[in-house]
């Protein structure tokens, strides 16, 4: 099977046309990490993004390339966590709707928040058959276009821009550290960062509870996850048919994180960086800290991928400090 | 009772110096803030400084401006909070010794965090008598030059940096909202901003439990808080020598906070703008969200002077929704 990437100039399109909505978020620096790890880390902060993660970057470059007929008719999806606040919002910006199908078990802060980027919520049952089959009618009763959280070409274009800044703002970066999840992400950083400076190193990073990533690498195919059971909850998905090929022709390796060490990596970014970030930023960061990921001697790009927690919902005191080996 | 004010070139001089230690800390926006104040608000984030707080601008300037002479008999101060860490590590910095004098009930995680920037700690008993007399003798035994806290014309001008920064990245601020304990921020702010742009507008902003700046300067002369039941910690200072003449020139009004609306504040910018503040940073963010203080058609600057609280002895679940008015 021959596959053509896509090109590079598709992340300079979707930057083009996401720039005026989005933040260029910035690049922090912690001493206190760069001491740790012996190395220096820059982390590009898009938990800073709007809706609180890089999710916007591909919606919103899906939602403007629309034909302004095709757009008139709406979008929808079927997620119910960052794509759904931020297609909702990206379709608030071009005035069109964003039908969002739920299952009807989903956090209430989650309903509210695609409610309040008003997103139009139908609910289904908790299967992945019913939101597949709810999200078909809702697309057959209002013509909206189907934008997938990951597995669409704009959407990945869109992710990738968020390399392309990081880049573009330190550019002698050696090494770049994504996280991966549905592969959107860690598909458009690949295409960015490859095609800006061809010798970096890019590693994706996931729970080792959930390795679907570097199972799929080392079979060549699409494997699913064996469990869901990581509180990375950004990271349980599957990759898909579009990204799939994208990171198994350019990703340098896959690393799989303890799942023991993701919330003491949380706390330690919350505490000395000042920053919130959810447990999926964490994840590429941990094994920086407990030292089990060293790169002596280069200069390493982290991705926070997000910062939407429920900070009530955690139990602080019972994170223990970060381990080192 | 003349007061000459101390020339706007100190900032600069300052600036200068301390530039090569310190962040030039990003400055955050966030439209979920904007539609709720009805202005533009623009955050300058020094919760996301070395230290996690301003205190690092003032320390630093202080310490390196000492001759060598000076400066190798070290540095001491009293002060268990984050003028205590920067002053450490400005001290390190320089390769001179901090002596830190601190309560001997002072928090665990204070402590550390002294000793960890490499502060040598000599406790006192926690009475501001014997915080003072051990400091005499600790600076009698050493030689070492004491650094006030923030009654000192180097700390002024050293804190005065941030808002010289956020005028120079955002020079069509109209208003400026800054904390005031001692004063050593404000009044840095003042020299800074009416330095630059005489026609901005500076607020002092206090928790209504603490208003001894409030008090002071309507009534002419340094008053002393009658409380210090306030969860702003870093605000429970009274004006100072050096301070309260250049706020009380320079100031437009202070502004006080109801005390409910502090923790309410801090957990709303904790999780729309996804970064950790300290209760002091939510005093000035307070009444903006509530809706009591209004700029229509102002450009806002709010000085987010800190991010260092503990985050397991906070029971977020408690913390009420932010209130409108």
């Amino acid at each position: 099977m021959s596959f053509e990437l896509p090109p590079w100039k598709i992340i300079e399109e979707a930057h083009e046309r996401i720039r005026p909505y989005i933040h260029r978020t910035p690049i922090l620096t912690c001493q206190a990490i760069n001491d740790r790890v012996g190395s220096e880390v820059f982390f590009k902060c898009d938990n800073l993004q709007k809706v609180g993660a890089f999710k916007i970057r591909g919606a919103t470059n899906a939602v403007m390339k629309l034909s302004p007929e095709i757009a008139a008719r709406g979008v929808v999806t079927h997620s119910s966590g960052n794509h759904a606040q931020a297609l909702s919002l990206a379709a608030r910006w071009r005035g069109i709707p964003a039908y969002i199908v739920m299952p009807e078990d989903a956090p209430r802060v989650k309903k509210e928040a695609v409610a309040e980027y008003g997103g139009k919520i139908t609910y289904c049952r908790p299967t992945v058959a019913d939101r597949q089959i709810t999200a078909d009618r809702v697309q057959m009763e209002t013509g909206a276009t189907f934008i997938h959280p990951y597995d669409n070409d704009d959407v990945i274009a869109g992710q990738g821009t968020a390399a392309k800044e990081f880049l573009e703002d330190q550019p002698d970066l050696d090494v770049l550290l994504a996280p991966v999840g549905g592969g959107g992400l860690l598909a458009g950083t690949l295409l960015a960062a490859k095609g800006m400076k061809p010798s970096i190193q890019v590693f994706a990073m996931e729970p080792a509870r959930v390795d679907d990533a570097k199972r799929s690498l080392a079979a060549g195919r699409i494997l699913e996850n064996e469990s869901t059971q990581t509180i990375a909850d950004g990271l349980k998905t599957n990759l898909g048919e579009r990204t799939f090929p994208i990171i198994a022709k350019l990703v340098d390796d896959v690393i799989t994180v303890p799942e023991e060490d993701i919330l003491p990596a949380m706390r330690f970014v919350f505490e000395r960086m000042k920053i919130v970030i959810e447990p999926s930023s964490a994840v590429p960061v941990a094994p920086l800290l407990t030292g089990e990921l060293r790169f002596p001697g280069k200069r390493i790009g982290v991705h926070l991928c997000g910062g939407n927690i429920d900070i009530s919902a955690i139990d602080w005191g019972s994170i223990p400090p970060m381990r080192s080996c």
